[in-house]
């Protein structure tokens, strides 16, 4: 029988890069039951210790050592954490002393900066690009001269997440253009697609994987069918693989992966928010 | 005058999770002037070697030492990544060995695990969730039964990006309602609300913010006049205070900041994806 581990992320912000971090942790240790919990805005001595009794009494209960991930950034937070009797995990402190030599600097450790607000011209950015997916997602009168990217696909392949997560993550302007049935029966790019070829990215889906997907969103009609996913899936991947679009399936592919595949191919340099 | 230095994020996945902690780490060093560069899906000899030559070379034409933040499981990789000069540092590396200890097992060196396809089920729930709210964003002809959270503010408070930010990131079903004219001549809930208190969360903004917000959307107009704002705010905040509704300003907060305050204090636990 597996033991149930408590894990926490703890964070003077959001807990998003302790999470993060800890999350591809755990991943590497197969075979173990983990049960995870978000402390974050720990930002202060009182809060660390009603933090540590947290976790004190979650080994208690589990009768197992908790594991922290903390990203706080004053090191006084994480000494108080270690009060519980859980092995602390500091994302950060095995990095600093290294970074501070080849930058010949101390660090500045004001706390849960990572993840809060950036200037509002930044945040402006990112909410307009967001606005510009949400706006442009249905491939009807846009203008895709602002576009960064145009994702072009058939119906329920994955356009709208990833064209959402480009816009939120990297303020990203991507817009979708939606295949129609008239689109699939030329192998050629649609007219309104031509001038913007540099910025094309085709997304194809194995026809099962799409036929249940269609299927839970109109069940049992001409849409959802197998016979209708294998025509499209094979006339875009035609026009695709005519037209030199870059393309990529989503079957086994996440949201961030589509989104990683999708900049490195059409060479969009954006930092991350 | 400050020196540019170059920084790569060099993962064998998407790079997520090498980004968010060397955002995290640099953000603690003010006054330096650094150019980030994105190398995902690096999961051989090969593209490590290549990986290598680009660091170096960029290290040559800015003439500074180059720092990798480097998530590549395979340690090899890190080594080959070396050879390119610059400060290598593995997000991973500082905790493998007390995690091993603690749970008396090997990781599993998978590469790319943390930000790839998870299970069909976990992928859908967090599409659905996606689904949920983009069509929940207008308040009209919303079921709110299905909601785990309730969105409630004026025009242009923030509510659209948290409630997709909600979704995509942690499979929550957020739901909006935009406080109509009508609703805020009164000092209580709108009666369509009442029903769901406990999953109610109030956002408020400064209203010279939501001025210069509105002022982009419609400029010159009444909706983004200076009165209108302060009107609009000010009954919503008389509203939230009476019927004891949780409440947060997003003014200074950034997107992810909300939704970690919003799923805290309506006790949301969920798993980032």
């Amino acid at each position: 029988m597996t033991v149930t581990r408590p894990v926490f992320y703890v964070s003077d912000g959001t807990g998003i890069t302790a999470e993060t971090v800890g999350h591809s942790l755990l991943t590497q240790f197969t075979g173990f039951s983990f049960v995870t919990d978000r402390l974050p805005f720990v930002d202060d001595d009182d809060k660390a210790q009603d933090a540590a009794v947290r976790i004190r009494a979650a080994g208690e209960r589990y009768g197992v050592r908790p594991i922290v991930i903390s990203s706080c950034v004053d090191t006084s937070l994480g000494r108080l954490l270690e009060e519980s009797g859980a092995l602390v995990l500091d994302v950060f402190a095995p990095f600093i002393s290294p970074l501070e030599q080849e930058l010949n600097a101390a660090r500045h450790s004001k706390v849960g900066q990572a993840h809060g607000m950036v200037d509002f011209d930044t945040y402006h950015r990112r909410i307009n690009a967001m606005n510009f997916a949400l706006s442009h997602d249905d491939g009807i009168a846009v203008n895709y001269d602002e576009a960064d990217v145009v994702l072009v696909a058939v119906s329920r392949a994955g356009k709208t997440p990833t064209c959402i997560y480009l816009a939120l993550h990297y303020g990203i302007r991507a817009a979708n253009y939606p295949l129609t049935d008239e689109d699939l029966e030329s192998d050629r790019l649609p007219p309104r697609l031509r001038p913007y070829r540099n910025k094309l990215f085709g997304l194809t889906i194995d026809p099962e994987r799409l036929q249940q997907i269609r299927q839970e969103r109109r069940a049992n009609s001409r849409y959802a069918s197998i016979e209708t996913c294998r025509r499209e899936v094979a006339a875009a991947e035609t026009m695709f693989r005519m037209e030199r679009i870059p393309t990529l399936s989503t079957t086994h592919t996440s949201i961030e992966e589509i989104s990683s595949k999708v900049m490195g191919t059409l060479g969009l340099q954006r930092e991350m928010y």
